[in-house]
């Protein structure tokens, strides 16, 4: 079984956005610690199990979010399962989950799957307009969810999600300091190593997802954070 | 400290009710585990401080049930915090808690806290016009919130709240078989000892509430089911 605690670096993968085999092989063959395949729109069945038996070629964990119940499929590591916690609709704190425990509660392996306590923070994603996220969220904000889940839900982990937009370093660095167990994730906007370097001082785990398909090159910088924390 | 999980009985009082110190005095001198405060109308900063130092002459566990901000009191032994899992408003999943940890985050002490996966399943109560609870709710539908219980959020009890009706106990032997880990809380509607009896056959704990109000003595006998799982 892999070690989550022990990541530090994943790269995500959104299946309804094109990738050629080189681009895929050099994100592969870097030293990330896991891909994660996961989006907000179009995410089907069809291009989750394409992507899948692409990344399966490599010897790395391989992580599912899910977006949607359509698109879960077998043959995945982890199930990341987003519990968004300053949504103001119930189907993504746990409508969703309920419809698919109903579902599919029976087969399911649930050494493999992750509650993940989620808070969207970027106004203007998809992520943030699809499940009506109250974004405008302080410090102080961002203390309260952080506590919730080291110390009420007592989760595994917790995903600070800007979503295509480098986030606030001071909140990342204001839930890291109440996160005494959960495992913080910080994903949204890196571009460079020296943005991965910044989120990598408080996030246990840095996320890297859009630059992949805008510069494969600084996406792959990016890994470098893994060897400078080792010094 | 005190052990919930050896709890098989707790009395539920309402501190916007009345009850004589007679009375009191039966209920606190029977063999219960436990006294839990709480209710869902004009619960108050007041009431709950004079009914708090009233169950405090005796030697009992006493538990807070929250049911608002404004009414939480230092001074008990446990803070129980409902997360409401068939609310369709999340101020009753995890908006009040949000609001109380910014609050009076930094002063908790969590090892008192227990947070709770609350159904609320009868339609006509206070607590589920309140909550709007989705009580349109079959066996495969508590059997999905036992596991998402027992198995993603893995909290430390779950609550089946039948508020003032007896509930049915196919559903509550459901919950029980999925929840492996979870201790099962059952309240609502206990009017005698047979009742008493009936849910704790399925829940760990059974919670007798208002009968305490309509009769006192058969209430009193409610706590013989703990003579007789001791057999």
């Amino acid at each position: 079984m892999y070690d989550i605690k022990a990541w530090q670096h994943v790269f995500k993968l959104d299946p309804a956005k094109e990738i050629s085999d080189n681009d895929l092989d050099a994100l592969c063959m870097s030293d990330t610690d896991a891909i994660m395949i996961g989006g907000t729109d179009n995410v089907t069945e069809d291009n989750v199990i394409h992507l899948m038996s692409r990344v399966r070629r490599y010897p790395l964990p391989l992580v599912l979010e899910i977006s949607n119940i359509e698109s879960i499929i077998p043959g995945f590591d982890f199930y990341f399962v987003p519990t968004v916690l300053n949504s103001q609709d119930t189907t993504y704190h746990n409508g969703m989950m309920h419809k698919a425990l109903k579902q599919f509660g029976f087969m399911v392996n649930f050494d493999e799957v992750v509650l993940e306590g989620y808070l969207v923070l970027n106004p203007d994603s998809k992520v943030a307009k699809l499940t009506q996220s109250n974004t405008n969220i302080d410090i102080e904000d961002v203390e309260a969810y952080a506590q919730m889940v080291n110390e009420m839900y007592k989760l595994p982990l917790m995903y600070l999600e800007y979503s295509g937009q480098y986030g606030d370093v001071e909140k990342v660095e204001a839930a890291s300091r109440l996160l005494t167990n959960t495992q913080l994730f910080y994903g949204g906007g890196i571009t460079s190593i020296e943005q991965a370097r910044e989120m990598a001082q408080y996030a246990d785990t840095i996320v890297v997802g859009n630059i992949i398909y805008d510069d494969i090159k600084k996406a792959i910088k990016t890994v470098k954070i893994k060897k400078e924390s080792n010094k």
